[in-house]
This record gives structure tokens, C-alpha cells and sequence, in this order.
């Protein structure tokens, strides 16, 4: 059975209209399907509102205990909250969930190395048995960019991960299409010129634009985690925007 | 079946000892089992934080937009997906909700009257079939308060009014015990005197203490709430605090 997984970033809609659009389109998919949204934007915001310092390295977040109390506000509040009322309206039997609900996402804060990333889990378990019941009761989770650690303590997990994990996770029961939208309509040759869209990406392309330097530090992990995902029996990958997720024509990724 | 139905407020622990004794006493409640929670303490103080004036009214918030926000982040997010996670570590498949996930709790925007409370929902149904479908599977739903209207708006609901509420809607299918946890042990004489606990109290005794006034404002709704629940077919409730409530020793509603 065919499931879709859309990915959302917190700057794929600049306004309503453009966010009830996306969501109309979700709405409208055949059979089983899972959204996962990340935030960062809408935290960010917050914490500067909180006079919270963002500290960030390399493009990734450090999650200390007041960022991740930000983090669970919004990503498991507000705007998981108010995705599931909006797709609600649109009769959508969804449920809000983040990977502490239901068991769903266990991850370990990670080791301090060089670096300390703070409360910030890499996943090692996802619950595919319980969003197999989720599933066939007709329901749709709407999955927030947060872990646990099973003995209490939340955990802040980029969204981009989770998506390709549960598509990973869930690969061996459904035949996912996985998209991952973001604000462009997929990968560019020039990020500034939207119509130097690839439609079509292989692993070796990517290694050579990886080595050339050509992919910007933001779409390297989705790159990365995409390939991964199709190399593990994910159907189908692509990095797409809200103009064309719908139809399939952002960047499709080959292996 | 008995189902226990647990509410508390956010002032029910003043430390994380106690909040973990309180939850590890649920958590060996046999049988199924529902949390319901509030976060007006929390929530006042992050509006406190962010610059957002809180108007109280007889002891009644009022929900601007920029409040329910908070109450979306505070009760949605930072209180409820923590309680998950503390509930998960104690081997409970705890489950997050608000009254939009799963179509829950629907209400209506209270209408303007006198008072614009604002976006506050007054409860118009209950979905027990799929609280019974969560329950079958052994989930235990913890739920927020927070419901909204089926076109995509959020509401505040009062803690108390959505316990109360929700247990009447499971009384057919469940003996339902209902037990509203608060910081003091119950319906006190004198709420100086935790000594002056009354270990039981009928509608006309409670009638009789209203009217002369000696019921704090606090109090009368869960009494109302209570009462109503009693006699909708709730097979007990009591008003009860964190040292008492799992020896089923507070204030024992009776018509």
C-alpha cells in the first residue's frame, strides 16, 4: 500500500493562503499519509522575544534547556496544534503527535564531542507498530520535530531526520513516497534562479556537486538523509516545493 | 469497566519529587485511565515574560489572541509533552492531546455577551468513540485544555470543565471515577485549616454553604462541575489533593 510522507519547513508558506493551499493539497491524497513539520523559524522568533540566545554551528542548532523548552512550546504547541485544527477542517482525522507520544521516536542525547549539541537526540527506535494502528484506524499523524529518551527527558531532533527515518522505518510496510518541501522548488543549479530546477538527481551527482562545492550547507542533510532513505527501500525521494511537491516535479533522487 | 479520570491543576506540585510521586501513583492505577491538566500558572507567567497583558475576569481568563498563543505553546506543548514523557518513563503509553486532535472535544466560541472572554470554547461534543478506540488499545490520553470548533480555530476550555465533561460523555460505556486534584486536600471549613477538610458533601449542603458565601470563587465551578457530573451518570467524584486523591480521601461528592 502506497503511504506519503510530506516533510514541511516553518518557511514554506508566507501566508495563510499559501499555507491552506499546501494543505488542501495534502488533504486530498489517496490512502494512508504522515506530515512532519519542523519550526526553527517561528523558535527562533521566540527566543528572541524570550531574550534567549540562538546559538547555532554549521547551520545546526544548539539546543540548551531553555531552547528546548522554546522548542516544545512551538514545535509540540503551537504549530503542531494549529496544523491538526487546520487539517481538522479540512476533514482530516489528524493527530498531533511528537516522538514522546505513544513511544513513537526514542532517541539518545548525544555525546558531547567536540562540540556539545545540548538536549539533542539521534534516533534509535521508531514505534512502527503503533502508527500501523494509528494508519489503519484512518487516522494521520502530524509528527513535531521532537524525541524522547524513554527515561523523561525530551529530545530536539531535525525534522528533515525524522522524516527520512520513519520513511526508512516504514519502508518494509508501505511503499513510501517521501517529499521533502521546502521554500525552493526543489534542488537548483543556481539557488537565485528558480528555473535551474534538476529535475533529476543521482548519488553520483550529488557526490561530485558535494566535492565541487555546489550544494549550499542547508540542503547537504537533506541530500544526504534522502539518499539514504531511497538506498534503505524508500520508493520514492523527492526535494520539492510547495508549487510543485503535489505533482512530483521537484527534484526526484535516484540511486 | 472502571476508568479513573484524573485532572490536575498546575499548582498541584510544587516540586519535581512530588510531581513524580503523583504521576508514579497513576501510573499503578489499573484498568484505563485518562490525565487531564490545565497550565494557567505557567501560562501567566510566560505572557508575564513575552509582555502580554493577562486580564482575568471573576476569576476567569480572558483569551485575546496572543493569549490563546500561550495557552496553544503552554498547555499544547511545554505541559503536555512533558507529562507524555514523564508518563512514557514510567512505562505508560501516555498519548498527547488537545480537543482538535482526533476531532475530540469540539466547541463553540462563546458568544459575546456582556463579557467578550474571547476565544474561549464552549464544549459542544465529545468524540468518545475514538477516546474508546484509544482506550481498547491500551493508550492513556493526556489531555489539555484546549479545544476548538472544526473549522480550523483553537479555543481555551476550562481544565475543570473539559474533566467533568468528558467523564459524563464516558459514563455509558465506563464506570468513571473522576477525581479533581487540587493544591489544597479537598473542600476545606476553613482553607486556613487543611485540618477542616469535609470528607463528604451533598448537593444541599452545598447549596446551603453557597449561598452563605463561604464557598471560595475557585472552588464553586469544580463543585458545580462536579455535581453536574454526579448526576449525569459519573459514578464518583471527588475534589481531592496530591496526598490524598489515590486513597480516594478528599471531598466526596454525593446527590
Amino acid at each position: 500500500m502506497k503511504l506519503n510522507l510530506l516533510k514541511i519547513g516553518g518557511k514554506v508558506w508566507s501566508s495563510e493562503k499559501e499555507k491552506k493551499a499546501l494543505l488542501q493539497q495534502f488533504a486530498q491524497l489517496d490512502g494512508p499519509k504522515i506530515l512532519v513539520h519542523g519550526g526553527g523559524k517561528k523558535a527562533t522568533e521566540l527566543c528572541q522575544q524570550l531574550d534567549i540566545p540562538v546559538k547555532m554551528l554549521n547551520g545546526r542548532r544548539i539546543t540548551d534547556a531553555q531552547s528546548l523548552e522554546v522548542a516544545t512550546m512551538v514545535y509540540g504547541g503551537l504549530i503542531n496544534k494549529q496544523l491538526v485544527a487546520d487539517l481538522q477542517s479540512l476533514n482530516i482525522q489528524a493527530l498531533g503527535l511528537s516522538g514522546a507520544d505513544l513511544n513513537l521516536i526514542k532517541a539518545q542525547k548525544r555525546l558531547k564531542g567536540a562540540i556539545d549539541y545540548g538536549y539533542v537526540g539521534d534516533i534509535t527506535s521508531i514505534n512502527t507498530k503503533v502508527l500501523q494502528v494509528l494508519l489503519e484506524q484512518g487516522f494521520t499523524p502530524v509528527i513535531c520535530a521532537l524525541s524522547h529518551d524513554g527515561k523523561g527527558q525530551l529530545l530536539n531532533t531535525n525534522a528533515d531526520t525524522i522524516a527520512a527515518t520513519l520513511a526508512k522505518a516504514l519502508s518494509p510496510y508501505y511503499s513510501v513516497k517521501l517529499h521533502l518541501c521546502l521554500e525552493l522548488s526543489g534542488v537548483l543549479e543556481n539557488v537565485n534562479q528558480p528555473e535551474s530546477l534538476i529535475p533529476e538527481m543521482d548519488l553520483k551527482t550529488f557526490k561530485q556537486h558535494y566535492r565541487k562545492g555546489l550544494i549550499t550547507a542547508g540542503m547537504i542533510p537533506k541530500l544526504k538523509n534522502g539518499f539514504e532513505a531511497l538506498e534503505s527501500g524508500v520508493q520514492s525521494v523527492q526535494i520539492c516545493g510547495p508549487g510543485n511537491w503535489y505533482q512530483e516535479k521537484g527534484t526526484q533522487l535516484c540511486i
